[in-house]
């Protein structure tokens, strides 16, 4: 853990601009022509109670990897910083939009150890606070003013939100490891992806560079998305934050359960929660057991240690820096954090 | 109506170009760098089920009103046709996600005769459907390749986000006229702007044309909204496709309401609604009954008719043409629709 600290140091400064850029208000500009109804330039200023609830969110916010990748990029390829500032708090933002929805259609209650939006909020209250922070990200993203950056963002923004729709019509359905993949690169791989290949392109980096930034975040993405998946069933509750065992609960079969199954395919309750997933606590309890019990935990992780060694191999194409170690060793915590 | 159809027709050919440009599937482009992964190719195109449901909400669309402008806009200054096709298809998506939201908030179970997205599907798949939408519109902008018109997007999205949080939090309260006019430009004259503005802009239409231009989708939309506002009390249920007193069943105080306050301040049926609302059927109905035999109805109509004639007065700027004409007859027709 101490690595990561240390990662962390190296742009403790730029990620508290960032803390600060996700929070500012939204400035009316010259872009908006000259207003002539009062309302006209006040009415993008949040209302009082969902600013709180967006401060809210932001205080219970996460690691900010995806920020940290964008400014270590930045370090290596500089780019100006507002520009760099802006994606970093778009990209944040546009992963806090996801999971506030995300948590709302899973009727999930506990996310990092705080009550969810939904668990204390209307679902009509949730859905709009989910869409004023996608306005928000996709208003930062337009202040970059740069065109590529903004046609990946609503692409990754499309391949996002169709992985959601995805996994939705997938679950308590037997699905098979490649859909497994489309449906974590499009939950956070591609997300990883743009934190790392836009950050390259601000900083004007040469193509193949910005190619490689790219691999290495997606890479890293999908060895870290299968990592959450694997401590759902090792996990500690309380650095997680949420109960284990909730993605069987919730009809969702990962990594792990797709091992187990492809090594026993007969098993009767594994077989039952992965067809239709809608037994008691007791019984899921039981199958995260079995699974973590089996050798599929161990397959999943030499898995994510796969990717993660693919993503440093994409490293290799920048040149040798202490900002090129600090991503290096940021694939490494991927595999360790949290266990 | 003869002239609304002949307005329409003026543009039919770019109205289903614009039709077609809704429903196409995004394609990838250039700008995603090299894909290595198979599915990071695909990912963005739409489950079979989200494009089906995609192209239904399409198909069951109203009047194209936004689109319309925007094609009569750039037929007094032209501009690439793909561009306008895209901006054209863009409002309207963006129109159509935030329908699909409110209707879930609200738990319409009609819209324009048709049974709502909620009515029939999970609220997951609802929320889902609606941030699939705007993702497709944020990325049809940035085929735009325009900043200014990137920018505006971005503003006006959460301009109406958080119109509609606002209205969530003003429901069942005692608003003033200054809030019913915040809400409806956010709910409406907003994008009604951003449809003339920016077809403005890409016509590179010079600064003050620019501005009149915002100045009339502006007004026209207050208008609009208003007329919408108050067809609710006095609208052909069969032409609205919902039933009347629906905003007052909601809890939603709209301008017939508020005049009618203003004149009545101690009239206890209409007051104990616009207090707290949750009244059944049979008081709404008769509180929609009290209000349409009010001078309520005639005030809020006098109200609309002026911001259509200031958005005629804005058209001035612009030099004479059919197109032009076009505009301004569709400013009246917004008073004449559904009665």
């Amino acid at each position: 853990m101490n690595k990561t600290i240390a990662i962390f140091n190296l742009i403790q400064d730029d990620l508290e601009r960032v803390e600060q850029k996700m929070r500012e208000k939204p400035r009316l500009t010259a872009y908006l022509g000259s207003p002539t109804l009062a309302y006209e330039s006040t009415m993008y200023e949040p209302h009082p109670t969902l600013s709180a609830v967006i401060d809210h969110l932001i205080d219970s916010g996460g690691k900010r990897v995806r920020p940290a990748l964008a400014l270590l990029v930045s370090r290596i390829y500089p780019s100006e910083q507002e520009q760099i500032l802006a994606l970093a708090a778009s990209v944040e933002l546009l992963h806090t939009a996801t999971l506030v929805h995300d948590d709302l259609i899973d009727g999930a209650l506990l996310r990092r150890g705080n009550p969810t939006l939904n668990a204390s909020w209307s679902s009509g209250a949730t859905v709009l606070t989910g869409d004023y922070l996608y306005a928000r990200a996709a208003d930062l993203t337009a202040q970059i003013e740069h065109m590529r950056v903004m046609r990946l963002f609503a692409h990754t923004l499309m391949v996002i939100c169709n992985g959601e729709v995805k996994q939705m019509f997938d679950k308590r359905i037997r699905l098979d490891r490649q859909q497994y993949y489309e449906r974590i690169y499009a939950k956070t791989a591609a997300l990883f992806a743009v934190s790392t290949e836009a950050a390259g392109m601000l900083g004007n980096a040469p193509d193949p560079i910005v190619d490689a930034l790219r691999e290495y975040g997606k890479l890293l993405g999908m060895a870290f998305q299968i990592v959450d998946d694997v401590l759902d069933f090792i996990g500690d509750e309380e650095k997680m934050g949420k109960p284990a065992g909730s993605d069987l609960q919730a009809g969702l079969i990962t990594l792990p359960t797709l091992y187990f199954l492809e090594q026993n395919a007969d098993h009767e309750l594994v077989n039952r929660i992965s067809n239709n997933g809608r037994l008691n606590n007791t019984l899921v309890q039981a199958a995260v057991k079995t699974v973590r019990e089996s050798g599929a935990i161990e397959a999943a992780l030499d898995e994510a240690r796969q990717f993660v060694r693919r993503s440093q191999t994409a490293l290799q194409a920048l040149p040798p820096s202490e900002y090129r170690d600090a991503l290096w060793e940021l694939s490494d915590f991927c595999i360790d954090r949290n266990r």
